[in-house]
């Protein structure tokens, strides 16, 4: 299949013409039906509480007139929509929606299930959990319950929970062990020897216990739980259960847990300085604070710097300060850079050895399902010679390394309404052993049947109440109707999935070659730079006018190329021919020597980057970069010899220009 | 217009035989081309990606025919679907969904914005914020900008988040005069004289700066920062806001935080007994801990025991605990129970007035649109006698009292996806004083321009990157365009949802009623009671064989008569002609009055309830209950002389005697 064949995707999206509309409407059309007509043949024996003369009603009528309008009006200003369908939009992480997820979605709000039990729905919500598996699948997680660990995934309102349930999940279990042992020790309880030692429990130190395994954790839990269960009465065991709880992070909370045991640190949690904002907000929400967040350099690729990582690893291990976990980020937001999960595997492993323990969530929110490149339909990983012959540049070795290696990571965080093309909302939360959920359970009467004992249950039964195991209560089935179609047209693995995913890096790679084609064309007059090459399929660039030493102007000058391109609800949407969006390095995102790398590609003044700007004119503390994601599946087609990036180049060039005169003009 | 007649509603839903499919059909397609065309017309002289030719090829119909294939066993799946659509669905609280909304959501789905700032949802962040604006006026929160405190309020993927985010914004604004004191003392800066005594900072002690007034620490705020701003060179302004900022409980952390002033205890979150469970989730996630929560014993309606919120309330401020906030619930989940809001207001303003300050959260997720029903359209309050007037026990003095009282209170969770009749996901958070925005707001470079002052931006234009200001980031413009005009087309007052409110109220009292007929005709075999009369449109009841004493057998029993209306997603759902929903309520859900009263009623000795079953023929540790929700819009349709709440009771009676019946059989 040549590159520049985009057949494969025609049937799969609505297209940026419409193409599919009569696919659209007849699919529509048949199940808005069959949905009307199940609802009339529920019991056809009653008859219809809307009486059949109603229609011939004034009030009936001016009803829906009003209805009709508000619909125009709402209708009228979707207009002004940020055209995501668009080879012509590259701005914002959306392009067009696939029809299997959109026609799944609109066709399931008609039965309006609610996940949060089977109970509110007993078809969506065996899909979310089997979406959940597929994702797990994708990422290499084992999925087959009678073997240990065994994943399990669900679907948040977006990565934002998703990212703070990771955290939340993490929390739970690792502070087990120090609650277990309290109560264990107030109320004498006699253990056999436990955990990964084989010993008495008040051997292990606290240090120990805040440093064992997540598995180890779980067996642990299982194994004094039914020691207890089976060694003393009842009573006691209830009072051993409760005195867990009223030990447990969930019940002191942090304050009261850390009062509680002033021999332990607070835990910190890793983070590259590529991070989503939602680890910050995330802290702070969580009562874990952001000044118990590590931030970790990253390298000129944007991607976190190992070497740093390991100090600060190291260091805490020598103050014995605890790691709660380590975020490895999967395609970062503002430029789909790739960590070295495959590296922070080996550090976590180096030092679980020398019992010093942290787990590892893997932020693909944007990646994700690039994972579907490397999958092989049997499950295999695709070898990096492979991947290689596809693609110009893709993937770096370190790129396909950290993707293989999520597997080894302890929970992820992907949105199908990202790189999945599905209609918001749709995130999703995947952890690798399931075993975790009997630390995050909650109980809610009116939904769940208290009579079962929950450590028997097997984990797919447990899920029927999912509002047990999550943050959110309520959610809409539709969203996993939407996944579980699509995944189950195109599935996770390089011929399905996959496809998109390489179509999109190699108009992101034809993207930056073009880009430095009028880099080359318009060196006399500006410099473009684009600080980190692309792990993935974003590209930022900065925008220099030649001479310019100031900071400050850089960005003024990029802004207003910027403005070429921006949405603008005040202006017909025509009236730009493509779309971008921006971002902003800050100067605490970046090293002093990246800085000065990027600045002595630009030709600027370093010191007029800086903390506390006094010269408007001349510094800023920021840099700022025009961003493209480059997702639309139809951004190489080509009319009349040139695609929608060649026409961007020429757009963008014309712009350069424009703006220069401009600036000029102005003296 | 007589109770029974339904006719107003008969063209706001797609109806329970789906008589207004022409309309739902005409609209969504219309709506759908009309989305069609618009891409088409975007850019018409470009060549569409997809070639006309692209139907003909093989591969084309391949996918489209395995699509088909899916979303056919997907419809199929979805024929298992609880029929919420139905009057015979008396179950959760789901029912049929408004046309309005669900002609908007689908609409807009196509178009797919992304809510978390207006560069993504030119068009329908503004629909959500105006959708928090009319809600916000319904609870009786002033509105206009130009007047403080001025309400503002946003969508939520569920009221559970709307929860958190209750808690989260009090935590934010509460703990920051202790930051802002440390910071200032640290950096040594002079002030003026601050704050609701008007005197130095340091003259405050940490328990009274702990206990200043939401509106009293947001003018501190203005105030402080104003001066240094003008007093202070620009760099010790920007150390100042960080030394704020390093001092904040989102940087420090719960633990951080009263490790740092341990002079100030853990605050307090107070709730009663019957509150949602996602209270505690929230107490957990947010890492307060749930032993922080002061549980309110609830009185014999289930309410709020105000009595004993005193006592509780009194302790606090005698033992010198803070007190975060209290939770009123307006419509409890398995009750419709409504907490006496304006007795809490009054206990709240008391305490104020003695320097011990808590903000109030009222839980509204099920109740809160019945406040329409109360809103005049000019944004008065009906009179209790009014209102009274229109119905036969509904709304007890205390119930109308609790309604007008949450003008009173700091924010308030509201499910549109509950009585808003709107499809998930469609939660909601209001907060009375948009001040407190400049508490909570996060930045995210790539979203929101790093240029601005944000303290001088109105709230209107800082919400423009909503993300910044709530827990979750990307989120479903379709949500907030379904809420929106749904909103337009039925307004939030007496005359217009206010009637459907109105009409599931007089439906809740007509299936009481009807209930106890129930009752009296089977009186010789059974005792049903009703443990709490309810407060708004939900009925629980248990039923207990004659005779029996023992409390498990009543929950036998029960657990029989409900597996007549239990989903079965084994059966075709004309297995059963009607559907419930079931609850429990567990022994620390009772004082033991209440469980006394309860069992006198029953006949049951409270001897069998207990909190360690030991026997489990006898004994039981909860009171299982049917539960109904009365929210269907045709319960009240009359066909044959009966309508469904008669049919229920007939059904209800019939599954009693044949479940006396097998019992006796079983002997």
């Amino acid at each position: 299949m040549p590159h520049s064949d985009l057949s494969f995707m025609h049937p799969f999206f609505l297209g940026a013409y419409a193409e599919n509309d009569h696919v659209f409407e007849k699919t529509l059309l048949e199940f808005l039906r069959d949905h009307a007509y199940w609802r009339r043949n529920f019991h056809p024996e009653n008859r219809p509480p809307i009486p059949t003369n109603a229609p011939y009603r004034e009030d009936y009528n001016e009803f829906l007139a009003q209805m009709q309008q508000e619909l125009h009006t709402l209708s009228a200003d979707l207009k002004k929509s940020v055209p995501f369908f668009s080879p012509r939009y590259m701005g914002h992480m959306a392009a067009d929606l696939l029809l299997p997820g959109v026609l799944a979605q609109i066709m399931t709000i008609l039965y309006n299930p609610n996940n949060v039990s089977d109970d509110a729905a007993p078809a969506t919500l065996a899909k979310e959990l089997e979406v959940g598996t597929q994702l797990a699948r994708m990422f290499g997680y084992n999925t087959d319950p009678s073997e240990e660990p065994c994943a399990w995934g669900h679907l948040t309102s977006g990565g934002t929970v998703a990212n703070y349930e990771g955290i939340w999940n993490l929390r739970s279990v690792r502070f087990y062990p120090l609650s277990l042992a309290q109560a264990v020790k107030d109320l004498g309880i006699k253990l056999p020897d436990v955990g990964p030692k084989n010993q008495q429990l008040d051997q292990y130190s606290k240090w120990e216990l805040f440093n064992l395994s997540i598995r180890d954790t779980i067996l642990l839990m299982r194994k004094v739980t039914a020691h207890v269960k089976e060694e003393y009465e009842k009573k006691q065991f209830q009072a051993f259960s409760e005195a867990v709880i009223k030990e447990s992070v969930a019940h002191l909370g942090m304050a009261g847990f850390f009062l509680r045991h002033p021999e332990i640190k607070q835990p910190k949690l890793v983070i590259p300085q590529s991070a989503h904002y939602s680890w910050e907000k995330a802290m702070k929400i969580l009562g874990m604070g952001t000044a118990h967040i590590e931030k970790i350099r990253t390298d000129v690729h944007m991607r976190m710097e190992i070497s740093h990582l390991k100090e600060v690893i190291e260091e805490h291990y020598q103050q014995q300060i605890p790691v709660l976990g380590m975020i490895g980020v999967l395609g970062s937001t503002e430029f789909g850079s790739v960590d070295p999960i495959h590296k922070m595997v080996e550090v976590r492993d180096e030092y679980a050895a020398k019992g010093f323990y942290f787990g590892i969530h893997v932020d693909a929110a944007w990646g994700g399902y690039m994972t579907s490149l490397f999958r092989l339909p049997d499950g295999g990983f695709v070898p990096h010679e492979d991947v290689c012959k596809e693609f110009k540049y893709f993937p770096h070795k370190g790129t396909w390394q950290a993707f293989k290696a999520v597997s080894e990571a302890d929970s992820i965080t992907i949105d199908p309404h990202k790189l999945g093309y599905l209609p918001f909302p749709c995130g999703a939360f995947v952890s690798k052993d399931s075993g975790v959920l009997d630390f995050i359970s909650q109980k809610a009467a009116y939904v769940f049947d208290v009579k079962e004992d929950p450590l028997k249950k097997p984990a797919a039964k447990k899920l029927l109440g999912l509002g047990q195991y999550i943050m959110e209560g309520s959610k809409p089935g539709s969203a996993a109707a939407a996944a579980y179609v699509t995944h189950r047209c195109i599935p996770l693995h390089n011929e399905g999935f996959g496809r998109i995913m390489a179509h999109s890096m190699r108009a992101c790679e034809y993207f930056y070659d073009k880009l430095m084609d009028v880099r080359r064309h318009l060196k006399e007059l500006v410099t473009i730079t684009i600080p980190f090459t692309p792990d993935t399929n974003l590209v930022c660039f900065a925008i220099n006018p030649k001479g310019n030493p100031h900071l400050a102007l850089l960005n003024h000058f990029s802004r207003k190329v910027f403005q070429h391109m921006k949405i603008n609800p005040q202006q017909p949407l025509q009236a730009h021919d493509f779309f971008g969006s921006f971002t902003s390095l800050s100067k605490d995102a970046l090293t002093d020597e990246d800085a000065a790398r990027i600045f002595e590609e630009l030709g600027i003044n370093g010191d007029t980057f800086c903390h506390h700007v006094t010269d408007r004119t001349r510094e800023s503390d920021h840099i700022y970069l025009i961003r493209h994601t480059l997702m639309n599946p139809w951004l190489m087609y080509e009319d009349n010899g040139m695609n929608y990036i060649d026409r961007y180049c020429a757009f963008l060039f014309r712009a350069i220009k424009t703006e220069m005169g401009r600036a000029i003009g102005r003296g």
